[in-house]
């Protein structure tokens, strides 16, 4: 594969799919793993065939299994499909994973070392230095990674990561104007929804009329994975973007969607209408490519003074765009801003199955 | 009156409070009302005698006019307390005020003209020059504009403010170290409690799993009063003090008690125990004085890794005492923390009051 | 109209809707009448033409004058359409009503003297011995009192009310009780969504972390209107059923979805599964006639000992089903199970456009 | 010990408190067992000496072991004591229990063979024959099954047991009707705190804005705890009160308080004044024995249109009372009315203590 080609070959389509391509899931039961098998019901590419979760999940079909948190029902096609152990040996070659971090980095190791393509929404390997951490719209090109992933480690498949929740409404919101200004300085706070934390997640005691001041692990990734994300890919690595950014990440009352403050400093002369333009005009791979779970708009800006809201806006786009309100200018950096990204659509599932449609347009599946 | 001169006084206790001062409220019915009714039960210096409201409460008993919300039951001594319009000519000298500000600008003046003092927690006259916006623990001295006032504008009484709910947090926690470092810049981000939009105040339908990322006028109302608050008083003026101040505001399903998300640059050097112990030693005029309605300690650090937290902390010092607590670097400006201060009690009914209870020490209220 | 003609034409399909018929709504802006916009767009039969709200309203257009709170956007086909008076003389024909019931009176009054026909979700008529009070899959054939309100009233046109939100879900459980078993007692309570209240309606200070035990003229309604729909039309009346109903109506934190737990003595002998199997095969007129807006299953039966419940169930066949569950013995009554009913769709804006979807196909809306 | 005998000494009071009783809990870390800690805090009969909780707690100090849960801060007394395991052995003899139903059988039944008196509030003694299900302002007689259990049983020490939090404030409410009129028959809906669920109990996802109409066990509790509490002892047996009993059980989003919707029919003729002043006037052992837990006013009834709400009223008596409201008549059974109880408090922790102080009064603890 060479990354750098595929910029040629924009908007090129897939014409010919006569076969869906099969998938599986590890960590089927989670929250994440709910998402991904929503997502993944009449997918035009992707058919799902495989169900891998705890072992004391395994031997039962999934509606046995899982204790459904979605509000929509849980579809027919998968009630009765048996759950498995996450053992390599029987499911697809694709693999969507959304184990507990816990255990991820050895489950996800050895599907790789299997010859699976581990299209991962763990943290495990994000920061690795041949691992890509993709945003379709945002980095396609560190697909290149993959060829120094296997060279380096020698696995027949591949891992390819997703980005933390929390960070992928920021970076949405990042990349474009990274393009047009530079960015020099962003902080961010964050009030993040309970369904970040999995299921059962948190307690209704904990959050009930409060504010927790604290996720763990939480504003160091945001940090960390930003400058990943924005840095450039070259002689077959990722140079971290010189950005700083500080984040302060807080979990609220809500049940999806993470609401962020931004304030940012730019390298260059812009204005309110400038940031605006540049987020509305933005397109990118997955648009050009017309992938199935790409929003048409990856971000939406809204002019009303007190939007975005999570009531109104956390679907916009099946819950894979990014809304941003309130642009204004910011005494202490440049501009500040609001941001809500879905977390457990664009900031999970949906990120990691638009990876893979892009993997697949590179022919990584193949 | 000489504002100078109370440092030089410092320690000096009431002694003879041999008769309680008596007072009245402008908007007794509100929430902000409701709270000084309930601060002023058994206060040891202050007699609620009178009760103003709207011309529709007029006439009723407070039981009869007022929707009482707090969860403590309405004092028994007030319940057949006859409201009355909020007019000048029967109301003792004192008034504490919590009017709308469609109202206040008009009512307050006109009890002032009168020879009232009003203590106001309406934003009206805040930003005037010749008006204290005060918080005892931080600006004593400028009670001294109380002189230049009543040359100005011929008054027989006077106008003192407390600042806005979400300032006063800030403001807090950033005076201490103003003092001992100076500050450079500071960013916060808020997520504000519903009571402090009154009553009826926020529709369930808009708040309920949800966050609204915008509350008309007040960050314009943070960035402002904090340069009045932490400015100098020299000459008969306040010069603003030359810190950079940006804020977002944000609401959330909490009843009482704001989450500041706060970082600051200082302009000398300091470390994150630096900050601590800064805090921690903070005493101040209303602690040095032994005033009625100060918190022992202003301001409480704590050192778990996720609190301050509404749930816990909200009532800390009575509500009087701002909570700080996961102080750590931050890359973007220097230190990051978190501060909860209760909006109607330090924030609104209860900064009133001990603004009262500081003027009393200084002998304004004779 | 001869109402008993109908059960001859079972099975009837409209089959020439060359043209759509215009409609206006009273009430346009408030948060039934928003349901009424959402639920109007793209239907089959219907077409939204004029918008009636507040003289305060009226000279805006929609997108101006209404503070929408749906989740799902404004229809875009709404934004500038003008919002009128409520006065008469430039609707169309057929007009939904959602007017607060303290002007809904004599504006309902007025239209249908003026030839319209007014389909109502208010109050204000319901009880009348000469108006339906009418859910189509229970009591189709009181349309028959329309005869007798020309009759009495000599008015060109005719008003039609739906039941209060809580009455539907109850009744929609009851009717098919009633005709298998006769139903002798109900004793019902109820755990109310806030919209049921509207916009702003609930103050969020009010009902978090709270129930409020009382919801003002609901109990009443419950009871009485239970009476009335289950009532037989005959000689151009309706006879009021003799069943007893007692409603204990309690508000709780649930934006949409009444949930009520019911007991019920039978007149006859019955099992657990004997109800069950009643509810699972209830189909009526709306049913039979596929009216645009009926559930295919008017009553769903869960079998899962947790469910209904508002998250999962609460839009089951598009919010115009009532989701039934915990079906067993009831050691004072006989029976008792949880209903749930969606207060704004089936207990109103649905609940209308259901009654006016039958009324076309009686010929009542030519 | 003879139970019919402390009729006689009504007002009898506990003169010479020389020496505090020491006491330990057993399941010292969760909801309930947090709720002793807090109550026993400065308690002038008991004095807290030793913890008992599960083995992975076993070693620490309480504040490490303990996710404190409750607003008000753990005691300083008890932070730094040892968190033993549950053994025999070491623990004063009064211990007061609240262990998960899965342990708590063996566990108490060891203390009670070991000499222990064990103040128990789980499920699983309640219902023997020979254990006391008590309340205090209730059934106190019921304390005379000890002895039948000490023969029974050959066990040193006892077991006393108090009911579930949603039997408590129901059995409250009837027994003074039981005793003024003769209770039929009893149809109640409860709505129950998430604090009900222990910590962490109910996950988020699960209840916001939801209302989960199941509670394992629970209503078959409600059903037979009932009819036990309200039976007479007699000839060394308690025999069922004849009443017939159904509830409806519900999850609702509130942190303490369960709310009951309950109407009831009487074997003698009453009226709804009647009702009131029955309450109103209800005094029974803990009140005329000044107990130092015990409400001044066991049953307050409130006359206002929609009251008790948890927000104002859950702690009523310092959580011990049961607020009553809307009394009105009943067209199903005869009256009906809403009722209000805190459940960790009086219908745990509190109620348990409230045993406990009784017992000492009857010489049960020497």
């Amino acid at each position: 594969m060479q990354p750098t080609i595929w910029f040629e070959r924009k908007g090129a389509r897939i014409t010919a799919m006569n076969k869906k391509i099969e998938v599986g899931i590890l960590g089927a039961t989670g929250m994440v793993g709910q998402r991904f098998v929503s997502l993944l019901e009449n997918h035009p590419w992707f058919e799902l065939r495989w169900l891998g979760a705890s072992d004391r999940s395994a031997g039962k079909s999934y509606a046995e299994a899982c204790s459904w948190r979605l509000r929509d029902a849980m579809p027919a096609s998968v009630r009765e499909m048996p759950v498995h152990e996450c053992r390599t040996g029987h499911s697809p070659k694709l693999v969507f994973a959304s184990l507990d971090s816990k255990i991820a980095g050895e489950v996800e190791k050895e599907f790789a070392r299997a010859g699976h393509v581990v299209v991962s929404n763990s943290s495990n390997y994000r920061m690795e230095a041949d691992v890509p951490l993709l945003i379709p719209e945002v980095n396609a090109d560190h697909l290149g990674l993959i060829e120094v992933q296997r060279t380096n480690r020698q696995w027949k498949g591949m891992i390819v990561t997703n980005p933390n929740c929390t960070t992928v409404g920021l970076v949405m919101t990042l990349a474009p104007l990274e393009a047009a200004f530079g960015i020099d300085k962003v902080l961010m706070t964050s009030m993040q929804a309970v369904s970040g934390a999995g299921y059962p997640g948190v307690p209704t005691l904990d959050i009930m009329g409060n504010v927790i001041p604290y996720i763990s692990g939480e504003e160091d990734k945001v940090e960390r994975e930003t400058q990943k994300l924005l840095g450039k890919f070259l002689d077959g690595r990722v140079q971290a973007a010189k950005l700083v950014v500080s984040a302060h990440c807080n979990r609220v009352l809500v049940e999806d969607g993470h609401t962020e403050s931004i304030s940012v400093a730019l390298k260059t002369k812009a204005t309110v209408e400038g940031l605006k333009e540049v987020w509305r005009k933005y397109r990118s791979a997955p648009q050009e490519r017309n992938l199935p779970s790409a929003p048409k708009h990856p971000i939406v800006v809204r002019d009303e003074h007190d939007r975005p809201q999570v009531k109104f806006d956390v679907n916009e786009g099946h819950g894979m765009a990014t809304v941003v309100g309130r642009v204004r200018t910011c005494p202490v950096l440049q501009f500040k801003y609001t941001a809500l990204s879905h977390n457990t659509i664009r900031g999970a599932a949906g990120a990691a199955l638009l990876n893979a449609e892009l993997m697949k347009t590179e022919g990584l599946l193949d």
